[in-house]
């Protein structure tokens, strides 16, 4: 919608201060700062938006150290690794050789133009580093920590975050209610929470597809996502590259990556489902783990006996894991290799703390489709299966449907958080209707709203690209406004502490006519300010007493605050003083509008 | 987003035509058609769109003649009075001469040039009318006649529209549970119905103010609208023109206008509120009735005794016609002139059967704010006054919030509904949080589908400009399109006949590759259209059995199609089959993904 041009590095500078500067003289509208832990050197992030009234508002942060002006980033180095010296003084974990990255990793028809190396080398220049894992016998991932009553750095990094106590993090965690996904080979994440007790959670989907699409546009859409308030990146790529792409995106990430091994483990294979083997998965899944990959999308749970529930739906399978290995249940007539080795999933997600994100492979596509036999069977072997990830240590999450219309919304996060231990649930919107392609951000907005309000942990964002074609800049910041919008609506739902600070800021701003601090309040400052000065650019008009709606006669607002001078104090002095003040008014002139240089 | 080029008339052809044409031999997608009734000249246009599978599916359609190229519409001499017939044989409305239009009725101060007439005469050339009203004694309203058992031509026209009995029309009407706003002077309209058991409806805001926007614009918005899907136009016009304006609009409207008189007569006065008169108001009322507005926002449920109630809110009052009421009650410490002469505005409705939206003048203007005293005093009142208005015939629906967080939605259609024997509910969104102005449609649109779906009957749509600007094309078709997501999605939820039949089409086409179909049964095909060839331009892609999202080989709907093609049939079959068909899988070679020439 904005932006457009911002295409450079400088896109991931703070986008009001981009805006300020345009008008002369005016300071910056929030800067990035940082509250102190108890711990040597763990500061949490933060949004501090200067109003004009002297007042400041801190607003949760997930761009990373790229709205930081005192630190110098640079794509090719990646970021610092934030984290590394807690994983290191725990001495439970051990670098080691590692897997050597084979030309398939990447695909095998390098041949092939599309979606080929482009403005950037195809290995990552960065520091050269070795794989981590935990050391034989130890269990390193955050809920064996939690379980074990340790509060770790990250813990407290997330309780600062959340303007929680590190206790109910941990607490959180280790009953499984939610999820730290932090990877030991990914120490550069600031480290983020899922679950119901805390702030809903947004995830954005990139990657690049056979289809179109370079590495340079998915690191950028990457740091682009976060900065409008991403918690946590999906890398669905397809294509070529997938992964050296992987491994930009990861030393760039200011939060956890999502990936689907099958994706790249189907590539190796040059797309023939029957021709995947658990072998093969197994390689792949280590080889993104070793990458720093911090949660995994793991289609366990389309067994073979539930395909044939899907041949009469009205859109089948719409997941791709879910087909891929529908497929592969059908040519072979046999069990799925995932469910039949998850257990030795489980132990290798243990070793280097990757977080289960088991997957809705059978979820429905269509309104016709929603909460059939199909999607609800599949949904009692995912609770079956988190019970086994849970015996290992492993994080997990549920993924959630797809599409559903509102009255059926409610027995999706019901019956998931009943089968599953109240794991946290992580939903895919859902759609509302099947008929608005091109607004399915809206769409799915709603519904994401209404199952985050019931309990879902985290929303994956769908873009207005969505059944149509791969999201570019601009829907990926539509997605995620639209997102933020739907978790941000559920947490003033859920009676989140402090949620409703940020609204009343807001409407303060709002009712006095301070539009700087309104802009700057916004999710989306440019857009703001940018859609006022459509109507009245002039400068003046930002501190002018009404706006282009009403004009200056009927601005209700100017009204209000002469009923509120009137009327302030205590109701008895209102009533007893009506007749006064009425004649005062009229003394006043009787206005209803005070002209701007009142 | 779309169609900025097609400014002229021909922005209200058949939006598909128009696109399709582009594309080399391709057919239109979808043509206008009439639905025949009982009576001679009684037809209900709906929009047909035809299938590419040689099925066609019949849709709901606003867009008036405009659609229709039989019809030769002219903007200078209005459209053809449809319901002329109807009301002159009904022999109970007479003609008379009528008010004469004075220069205040334009505002006073002609020398201003903002908002001065442009590109249109001042004056409507069309062809002259005498104003019509009810014959001494006479009750003439829609209510009237269904509480005498009298199934209208009106009552007829929307039973088809809705495809339900006559006898269900008459009843929720003459029950007070539905509205079929047709004033006996603005015969243009296609009858539509207002109420809970009936599909839910969108209103859109147009209106020029004093500070931007003409005449020609505003019936262009109209036009525009009402082509996206509109089901109702208010006219919140407050600058210069504004019975020129309005006179512009009825007389080329196929759908109900509705207006806020107070904001006329405050134009009259010269935005003094103090000098607001019954006299001043009332003139104005019959100004617009015989002008043959549908229905008219009264806020006289904003008493002096609920002013004070305001005075601590955070955002106090954010209604333009609630603030100027409360404001003139200041100035006289008197009883709101609405409310102490509502049985004479009951009369003057009457004899016109214009509908009252009693207008929500103290409603929330913030989360902090909603669902307080302040405004269900107001609504208790409301409730009283519908008790007086049905005592006239007059019919009635109730307006509601505002800014309201998901959580205490529900308490505000169960109040209203409870207090005002459910008279239909007529909403503004509610926004479900504050924190994304230039994002309004969304915030609120997650709102209105919630209370839709929980018997809201009409929607006041929000547009992207809600608190910073006057809405342009752009934004008045997001608005519209975004609503009638909402609405949709809420006739899903409550499970309206038909409803679902739209996304199965929809869905169908999608998982048969159906693009084209897809396209034309999208709310908005040209978006829609137009975010496929971003990525996938060429023609052969639209006949292509996968998309841009996945590319071949990854297509979940090309594997689901396979596993249908080998599981159809009954379980049983399937069952005893799959070892064979697995076979066969294999010998035709394990193909996931099948060519596109296959």
């Amino acid at each position: 919608m904005t932006n457009k041009d911002a295409r450079t590095p400088a896109s991931t500078q703070n986008p009001t201060e981009t805006s300020a500067n345009g008008e002369a003289g005016k300071s910056v509208g929030w800067h990035k700062a940082y509250v102190e832990g108890t711990r040597p050197g763990l500061r949490v992030p933060v949004r501090q938006v200067h109003l004009t009234n002297g007042q400041s508002v801190t607003l949760y942060d997930t761009s990373g150290p790229y709205t930081d002006p005192l630190v110098d980033t640079d794509v090719r180095r990646g970021l610092a690794p934030l984290r590394e010296d807690w994983i290191v003084a725990r001495g439970d974990t051990e670098e080691y050789a590692g897997r050597p990255v084979r030309p398939e990793d990447d695909g095998i028809k390098h041949t092939s133009p599309r979606g080929g190396l482009r403005n950037l080398d195809a290995v990552f220049p960065g520091r050269p580093r070795l794989p981590r894992r935990g050391r034989a016998g130890r269990a390193v991932t955050q809920l064996a920590y939690a379980r074990r009553g340790e509060i770790t750095p990250e813990m407290e990094f997330v309780a600062l975050r959340e303007n929680v106590s590190p206790e109910v993090v941990r607490e959180e965690i280790a009953a499984g209610r939610a999820v730290l996904p932090a990877n030991v080979n990914h120490p550069e994440i600031e480290p983020m929470i899922i679950g119901k007790r805390f702030l809903v959670k947004v995830n954005a989907n990139i990657g690049n597809s056979a289809v179109t699409s370079s590495i340079e546009e998915e690191v950028e859409k990457m740091t682009w996502a976060t900065r409008w308030g991403a918690d946590t990146v999906m890398d669905l790529s397809t294509g070529r590259n997938i992964h050296t792409t992987r491994e930009w995106v990861l030393r760039n990430s200011p939060v956890p990556i999502g990936t689907v091994p099958l994706y790249q483990a189907l590539e190796k294979v040059d797309g023939r489902a029957e021709e995947l083997t658990w072998e093969i998965y197994k390689d792949t899944v280590v080889e993104q783990a070793e990458q720093g990959v911090d949660y995994m999308t793991v289609h366990a749970g389309v067994r073979l006996a539930y395909v044939p529930l899907t041949a009469n739906r009205k859109t089948g399978i719409v997941s791709r894991g879910g087909s891929i290995m529908a497929a592969w249940c059908l040519a072979h007539h046999k069990e799925s290799f995932l469910y039949e080795n998850f257990e030795e999933l489980c132990e290798i997600l243990a070793a280097y703390d990757v977080t289960y994100s088991l997957g809705d492979g059978l979820r429905p596509g269509s309104i016709a489709d929603a909460n059939d036999e199909a999607q609800f069977a599949e949904l009692r072997t995912l609770g079956e299966l988190n019970t086994v990830a849970k015996r290992f240590h492993v994080q997990t999450m549920i993924e959630g449907p797809g599409h559903v219309p509102m009255h059926k919304i409610k027995e999706n996060i019901d019956l998931q958080q009943e089968i599953c231990d109240e794991a946290p649930f992580y939903t895919l919107g859902p759609l509302t209707t099947d008929v608005a392609p091109a607004y399915d951000h809206i769409t799915s907005g709603i519904g994401a709203a209404m199952i985050a309000w019931w309990g879902t942990a985290m929303l994956c964002y769908v873009t207005p690209k969505e059944h149509l074609g791969l999201p570019d800049r601009d829907d990926v910041k539509t997605g995620v406004i639209t997102y933020k919008i739907a978790a941000h609506a559920a947490d003033l739902a859920k009676g989140h502490p402090g949620a409703q600070e940020w609204d009343d800021a807001l409407s303060d701003a709002r009712f006095e006519f301070r539009w700087e601090d309104q802009f700057n309040l916004a999710l989306d400052p440019d857009t703001a300010r940018g859609f006022h000065d459509e109507t009245l650019p002039a400068e003046p008009a930002k501190t002018a007493h009404f706006c282009s709606m009403c004009g200056p006669k009927f601005c209700s607002m100017k009204i209000s605050q002469d009923i509120r001078r009137e009327h302030g104090g205590s109701r008895d002095e209102i009533e007893e003083g009506m007749a006064r003040k009425a004649k005062e008014f009229a003394e006043a002139g009787n206005r209803v509008y005070l002209p701007i240089a009142d």
